[in-house]
């Protein structure tokens, strides 16, 4: 799996008064995407043994209004350290508009320890079959 | 009015599954403190006049938890150009420990040419007096 | 079309520090299904000549824990008056497990007056389609 | 204590596409009165010795737009059972427009045998200094 493309269901109530999505929202865009990825890889979960967001970084392309349709937020690693990595997103909808794009850098956690930790080997070689970013 | 301060309240549903705030959460908290600013300001609301959000960089320090006092949220300019400027975040307690630090560029905008606009000389002036960080 | 069921896709936010979904988010699903149903109802769309949410009444069943396939969200309708209706709702499993039920009185808004207004035949016709509550 | 009102702030966010607080965000502001008002009771917790949220009604009387001051959230105890109990609330303002009225009917939950449990002495004793409703 070269990177992964979630589906992501809007909700009518992600509008706020302006009537578009809330600039907010679509953090929990990139959340839902990170959970359908962990969700399918082949790697006892990270959500279970603990991850933690570091840094967000989102640039906003276009407004976006509510729709029946999912939209797709596309997601990949662009980089790998040995404590943390970094994700790239991309939302767009299927004829190629981009709503935003972004990065998050996710940090491995000792749930535990209340403490950074290094990554595992599974977990790294399983990010590094992620780094290729959609063309 | 050199830079604002905007007393947070937090609600306990800001918290996720993990027991705390949740990262997405703290851009809520960003925008409360951009709209606690719009309302001081002495000048036609950039609310109603228009403007987006083009941009969040945003580093989490440290995990918050729910508590019934407010959190600080300072809010200040780092930068204004031609369309568009950049808020300085911080949020933080009372003893001084901070949760995060964003930047967060916005675009003036023309509501009815849903197109970008050049900032009102009366908005620069007003956006230059938030120009100082707090120490 | 005797009844709707709309198929909701859960978020991993919607559950909060117990690590069930948040009571409130359950509303979150009925306005979902609402939505999704308007958009198929052969008619002006109500949400766009006017209706408003009168009354909320909700059962909890049982606490609802994340995951990625949707639940059902049953929506029909348990009455019809002059100004207003009464949506019926049944939220639950593939299984058969409920997770809610509730029911939610809708009132037909004139956006114009700011005051309720007569259905229209077109809209009473329509809603009378749907008293079919699911066996 | 006779009552509890909780001032509860707005969020700019809590307003959806038509302008108007969400009907859905209403149960916040009444989950926010409860969590302020068990931690002003002179008691365990009940929050953390575990309770459930099994019923709601509300009726919404007016809409109601963001602004910065708080609106105020009555809450009383309308009935006391063996394992269960109701709080009534009332949305208002200072002008005394009231926006919505409902009820909330609480479980006392064992968090370890998964099921309801008897109120404990100490429970019920400070519920039925709640059972005064505001005049």
């Amino acid at each position: 799996m070269a990177r992964h493309t979630y589906r992501c269901p809007l909700r009518w109530s992600d509008m706020d008064a302006y009537g578009h999505v809330n600039n907010v929202t679509y953090l929990v865009y990139l959340e839902e995407a990170r959970v359908s990825l962990f969700e399918r890889m082949d790697l006892a979960s990270p959500l279970e043994t603990g991850v933690v967001v570091a840094r967000h970084e989102i640039d906003y392309k276009r407004p976006l209004v509510y729709r029946s349709e999912p939209i797709s937020v596309d997601i990949w690693v662009e980089d790998v350290s040995r404590r943390s990595w970094t994700f790239g997103h991309r939302i767009h909808d299927d004829a190629g508009v981009v709503y935003a794009v972004a990065s998050t850098v996710m940090v491995a956690w000792d749930i535990a320890g209340q403490g950074s930790r290094d990554l595992s080997e599974a977990e790294r070689t399983q990010l590094l079959t992620l780094t290729d970013e959609p063309g």
